[in-house]
């Protein structure tokens, strides 16, 4: 229902801006870096072999090591350590997280992992957009819809909402990460949009 | 930040049912269709011929040959007539407004729509995502919060909004104009969501 | 609980702007009308002959004639044309809706609407100021909530609100006609806020 | 745009239950009325004298004497005393935070008094429908903005809120006498919404 | 996790000071007090007499002993007659009711009287902070969840919201009683919070 | 205007359950504790000595050793290390977020921490209950408001929001704490929300 030509480049995608939403010269707040320890050098070095790239939360956290140092041992604890959950989920619920609450850097680079985690461009927009709108299996939709009131109406989960995710077949110990996954972008979130931090532009062609 | 390898396919991803999220066979409520009037027919000959497809929102109206046409007009004279407000920023609030509403199939369709007419990836997922992220011109932020407080508490718009058009330079026709895309996104979110309605999923991949 | 008897008029009802409410000179934003098209000045006249007037969102949309084309063909079509729903119960979906919105114009006009066609005035109250108030039949009451939840929160439509509908006794075509309706208004309450449009004042009397 | 002949009258209004909206036997829960005090008998008799009937909200708190003498003390204190507001201004208080509450009994009693206070009729259902509609002079703009802020997010008026009531002319005790009237409405909208009252049928056809 | 040792007082909390957030000599909206009628100083003489003090509500409202003496009533009658709610449960729902509003006056005043009534500190500080948390029987959890909707979203209350009222073996007068308690907060809530009204400093210390 | 002296013990204090509200020997969602690493262990220890108890958070994280130390590790460094912000602010922002999530568990803790570490009792009752009612500094102010608008609607921070802290005499480093304080009690007020978390009962008679 669109027109399918492109219209020449409007005036704010001028190769001069090109890049004006995305990897502009200020990430975040433009605080000036630390050095980086030998443990976040060694780390930077990992992103930019498997990735390619240093992912800009990486960068806007390098003002201060020890800030910089927890965030990542906190992230790579909760996203790759053993859990109930796959990471597609933590993923998954991580998106969804997101986008209650609109954050245009969470959703740009995790929308790219569910994308490439799950091998299916369509699950990606889905969690971006509406997960409601995702035909998912009981167990996810289950997650999800915990994740979500947790994020809009923390106050109102009561005894019947984990009830719900037991009966979907989670444990206390999934409960546990679904509930730290879907605080620590609620965390992130906030601090990216209160910084106005901006994400690599490289996710957004990612595995589409 | 995410692993970049992908993971094997979940389960809902198998080829089988690789088009869980768009796509299936039933595009709404599976009303059966009618048949096309001429004028119908030539305009989805159009459709394909120009973008290779038929909207599935054109197949979901096409159990009713009236609401069909109604649909067709309103929509052809809003998006495409002349305007004091671009193509491109026509789609940009239908995807501002899309967003508030969180409406999958509107987000997607119109999405890759302002990503093809800006020539800019980017900007089609800022207006997914959260068009306050973007860095617009005053003019089309303007517009974007016209649209948004209108989609988002209609009641509360007053003259002082009507003013912050006018001084961003909009005329009282542009103003219509923007009223006229985000009513009609607001009817168009709202027959999607409620019916159900899928994309066609060759809009995710289009100008990435 | 209130004094019978009127207090003198204040300021604002003295007879020089005794319409002050309604039926100014400005309807909306005040574009400059177009010439009719034969087909209009015909419906304009059938308006006049039946009605008495012609409802000023008709002289707002006679700025553009593909404009009032189109929304006359649309609003006859869902408001006129055979459907499961009653005309009745289309108005009803209408007021709720726009109670929901708070449009002061659609609410004048349909709960006038509303109160003719059921011969019932405290019907018409009572979707103008809550519906819920009112001792409908499961069926009318199912048709309501539906309608009121997809104007609030239409990103929560799921298949359990179809379901409830199903169950009410509503066909597929039935739930798309709900659907439709309902999102014709959240497009109208919209058109009409954002452009400040005043209802004719004949509508305030009638039928009470 | 509404059909203008009645259809028949729909089931539910058939003369077996006409009055299925109000004046049904059970105002509100059900309570045995007490014997009424003799200075509550004289209150009725003056009611029946003045207005013809006997409001329900004074029927259904007449299970209880005290309790009824104290809502009437407190009413006719609020709504009938000197003030800097006059009596349609309180009236407008009641029915623009009754709007925002959403009470059927309110709106309808109240309502019936700003048309019967203002003499404007248009007046009572703008105050019903949406006050931001309604084009007041900036004093009672100001109060009812104040008003409805109150009675939506009481936690977050400041002082900010207070002194745009007094840049609108109202001295501390009129802040006072806003506040009174708005919050005494806040308490019966929950008071009628939780107890199902209906109102008197009588006021629908008041002042029109 | 906190600190244990008390840092030095911050500046705002000078001797000079040092009740800046309550007891300063502006309670409310510094009002000129009208002299007390003899029931009125009688009253006063009990407080002071019972509680050590006179509640700044009292002193607020002051001004005029019309309104004194009608809040006076109101509450007492609410609060300590005879009722199928005991005067703790009648206090539960004051402070529940106050939370959802955020009121400071009304949480520190009745927060204290749930502490004092029910020997129960903790309870106190569940009521304030938030009702859900507390491990409640479930008689008093469906009165102050519904009491909690009834203040949230009066509109949407409906039979069922009575029929759990029912279910948890509350009477047709105790849903007037919840009703009636929970509609006084909203009122006093909203008085307290328009007019900055501030509590006795003494309450905070009460019944830890 | 409560009842000074105290009630008998309602059922739900008994002795035998006293602790009804905290303390329960189930403090989350149960998971089996871990051994504590010689560090944790360590820090348990100091916890001990200088607080007298080990909170509860730290407990409930007990089950996993790398998540109790990422956790503890983010703890200390944004609410202990230098910052511009006081750390009596910072816990302000921790009990103001906590108040608009409505968290039991940081309410309690981290109010007991604003009353200890400003020496006013009545400043933790404020941030507890409507930091809006306290009367700060507009430093503190501003602070507080852009921490409640990050927390209640992150989507909506803009720069006029980051300005208003310039504004306010922040640097870029002080905005990056006040959000990544916001942040972590975004995050720690959901998973002490969604795992039922209970504070250690000590902290409701500390410095009051």
């Amino acid at each position: 229902m669109r027109a399918a030509q492109a219209a020449p480049r409007a005036k704010h995608q001028d190769p001069a801006d090109a890049a004006a939403g995305d990897d502009t010269e200020i990430i975040a707040l433009d605080l000036p870096p630390a050095p980086l320890t030998p443990d976040m050098q060694a780390y930077f070095g990992k992103c930019e072999e498997k990735l390619g790239f240093v992912p800009n939360v990486l960068k806007a956290y390098s003002f201060d090591m020890p800030k910089l140092g927890a965030f990542v041992a906190m992230y790579n604890d909760l996203m790759l350590a053993p859990s109930g959950l796959t990471k597609l989920e933590r993923e998954m619920i991580a998106v969804a997280v997101s986008s209650v609450n609109r954050c245009y850097y969470c959703l740009v680079a995790h929308g790219a992992a569910v994308r490439a985690l799950s091998g299916d461009p369509v699950l990606g927009e889905l969690m971006v957009m509406n997960f409601r709108a995702a035909r998912l299996e009981p167990r996810q939709r289950a997650m999800l819809a915990f994740a979500a009131k947790l994020t809009a109406e923390p106050w109102a989960v009561e005894d019947a909402d984990r009830q719900a995710l037991r009966d979907a077949g989670f444990s206390a110990r999934d409960i546990w990460d679904i509930a730290a996954v879907a605080g620590f972008f609620n965390m992130s979130n906030r601090v990216a949009s209160a910084t106005d931090m901006r994400p690599n532009s490289v996710y957004h062609g990612q595995a589409r």
